[in-house]
């Protein structure tokens, strides 16, 4: 029986027997007593094993260290200490596997950067078990909004030789050797010797396959890992992590904030039902008022304001700015906080200049800025980012040669503009920054299993 | 509205007036007349367009080729053909996206290779339509599946230095520039000059990384794609998949063969409820009998024996082998398929010789054979592989020294087995596998949105 099915049935299940098989998360041994904490993962909340002398065992189970698994079997008993309803009274233990006394997590508070080198065990702390629990629901939060609403989950590829972002933002891939490389006539690497025949890239989007599919299906998402190559050690930056992409034929830049506000707002109310316990441990050891914010966000109505309304707003502040706010550049940090601030709630910020932003954006009326759209979020900043995406080819054609874009890598793509392009709008959302958001944990690190950042591949 | 929900809702909708967005598939004109046959992706039948000479733009609509994006706003009536219940009464058609009478998807048979050249365009034909649909929905019945049961989802890392199923398997991934690496004092690549300090590949499995989880949470399974360097072109190699990996703790060979078991039946059971009219169009025209496949494995009970019990059926069977089986060896494609045939039904063959299976398998008592299982499916061959995992440190050193495994790069897999470490199981399914045994497609390229094989690397 897992230690959740216990929780759940509990008044059924008091006075009978039962056996769980899980982990010693603490022991405390006294001469005639002694009590075990323990957990099998299924669930935030452990169970306390009371055992007493009168067991043949008794010598033998004071003898388990801390991270020992064990099988125990015992009869559900009311609880005669505080903090818990019901307690387990031993019958048998039997030891699945010893863990030494110098087991590196002990029953204590250890810091996140110590615990991120144990990544192979930080799961097994209260703080990273729930982290990555959270990651899980919300996951599945994200595919039933989708999935209920009729979008098809598109498998974008990852190996790819088209340039979206731009090649130099991309990890190569190769089969080659390194260290003997084939060359061409003129010395250059015969990358045509390589497996694809060609240079190729694992991707940093999969937007332009998830485009061909919004084609064919109207609705499709992606939900997947990516890559970039940055040199960035911050608390946000991670060479590998997870995005969110949906495309949605025949949706223009409203249509597409309709559905990012009422997905966020599912999926925030998702993980406060099922992630009860583990947000009101974040809102009490990791970032006090979690709980009201996230609940705050679910009943607020989101700001729709373009960027040129924000600078104004920003330049009729009453403050001295580090970066001074102007209406050819992007928004800073301080500007964002800024903002969410002044509308107390999540804020869409629209039409931005067209020089700041990506190639494939619909360029608007003004010939200066494009519809794309920002979601920023209070204490997080920008959370969601997306655009209605530029349906006439001429045009297209016109910002892949003004942006330098390899034209020859996503010709197809423009295709989709000759062969019943519709107007079509999409947007990415990274996964671990709404995780940041969620559980208000503040370094990129904390929230994935084995992260990726420059240096740092171990595991 | 979409076509989808025009479906669910025909009959309240008689009469009424609906504006739909979608795609013109046929189009038949007649001198009064026109009849476009029409889809906009969410459902895999289409919608009957019915349009006559009254409309002032009659003579615009009759230009519309097939292929263009439109939305029409028309009355649902009782259809007068057959074959659909309904259809709609144009009043307006407002052509969104126009698209070129030489548009390569026209209303006819296409060959699976031609379309394969029109990877981008493909999904847009009933048959990929239908496939990719299927793939989405399977994808949600494996998250509902194990999340019902209280599994982790977890995002194991893509990027890896550990050597799971050998290096030579996996792509290596770079920020250097090929054409100007930078060199050791010896003319070796210098390798701590890349982003990671290290040599870094894309993985062919999270298993490793998945055991660690399953040691802190019971039950978790992995979700993602994988990458093999494999230079095979034949119909069931990919460069690029996706797998399923769970693991879980305390879980022996028959415990796992139980999981395996009512997993595929869920899948099933789910896809024949969700894509019925996707399973009668394949069973009609891509693999006869495919649905009474299905049905009949839902509810049969699958056999359980071994290698050795298999070598001896095959050995008594009054047929000439191409490849003489052989107690010692993996068995062949036609071995497979006669124990399917054998036992009329899926059969989980246990307890290989353990020089053909991986490292981190158990070795059983016998010291000769390990705890592995693979589920051989009529039709499909083998669907999942999985194993007890080897609990025993000291063991496990041994197999990895036998068996030339960098020890370095999974030094922290190996001391899972000294912290608190039990006995535990987990299998992998490759999801493409399972989506041609579900749709009786036979090619894995037609079941990957973009697939990657080698020299193949387009879009």
């Amino acid at each position: 029986m897992d230690v959740k099915e216990l929780y759940q049935k509990q008044e059924q299940l008091l006075n009978e027997e039962v056996t769980l098989q899980g982990w010693i998360k603490n022991h405390r041994k006294q001469k005639e007593y002694g009590f075990i904490d323990f957990s099998d993962g299924t669930y935030f909340k452990h169970v306390q094993l009371v055992y007493d002398d009168q067991l043949q065992s008794f010598e033998e189970i004071q003898k388990y260290h801390i991270g020992s698994a064990i099988t125990v079997t015992g009869q559900v008993i009311p609880s005669i200490g505080k903090g818990q309803d019901f307690e387990i009274k031993v019958k048998t233990i039997k030891l699945e596997g010893s863990c030494p006394e110098d087991y590196p997590i002990q029953p204590k508070r250890h810091s996140n950067e110590f615990l991120r080198e144990q990544a192979y065990l930080r799961p097994r702390t209260n703080l990273f078990n729930a982290i990555f629990r959270v990651r899980s629901v919300t996951a599945m939060a994200i595919h039933e909004y989708f999935q209920e609403r009729g979008y098809v989950y598109t498998h974008t590829p990852l190996i790819t030789t088209a340039d979206c972002e731009g090649s130099d933002q991309m990890f190569k891939v190769t089969t080659l050797d390194l260290n003997n490389l084939p060359k061409t006539k003129d010395n250059k690497v015969d990358m045509t010797k390589d497996l694809f025949g060609k240079q190729a890239y694992i991707t940093g989007t999969g937007q332009l396959h998830g485009e061909a599919f919004a084609m064919s299906y109207k609705k499709i998402y992606t939900f997947g890992p990516t890559f970039r190559t940055e040199n960035s050690n911050t608390k946000v930056h991670a060479n590998e992590f997870w995005m969110i992409e949906p495309e949605i034929a025949f949706c223009d830049l409203e249509g597409l904030m309709d559905i990012e506000e009422e997905m966020l707002k599912y999926i925030v109310s998702y993980v406060l039902k099922k992630c009860s316990l583990e947000i009101e441990f974040f809102d009490k050891y990791v970032q006090k008022g979690l709980k009201e914010k996230l609940e705050k966000l679910v009943n607020s109505k989101f700001i729709r304001i373009t960027h040129h309304e924000v600078i104004d707003i920003l330049k009729k502040a009453n403050i001295k700015w580090e970066f001074e706010p102007d209406y050819e550049e992007d928004i800073a940090k301080e500007h964002e906080k800024y903002i969410t601030e002044y509308f107390n709630g999540p804020v869409f910020i629209t039409n931005w200049p067209k020089d700041i932003k990506a190639w494939y954006m619909k360029l608007n009326d003004d010939n200066k800025t494009v519809a794309a759209v920002d979601l920023e979020v209070p204490g997080a900043g920008e959370l969601m980012g997306g655009s209605q995406r530029e349906e006439d080819y001429d045009k297209l054609m016109t910002r892949i040669k003004e942006m330098n874009v390899d034209e020859e890598t996503v010709d197809w793509f423009c295709n989709l503009r000759k062969f019943g392009g519709c107007y079509h709008s999409g947007f990415g959302m990274g996964f671990e920054r709404l995780l940041i958001y969620l559980t208000g944990v503040d370094n990129i690190r904390d929230v994935i299993p084995f992260p990726r950042t420059p240096g740092n591949c171990d595991y």
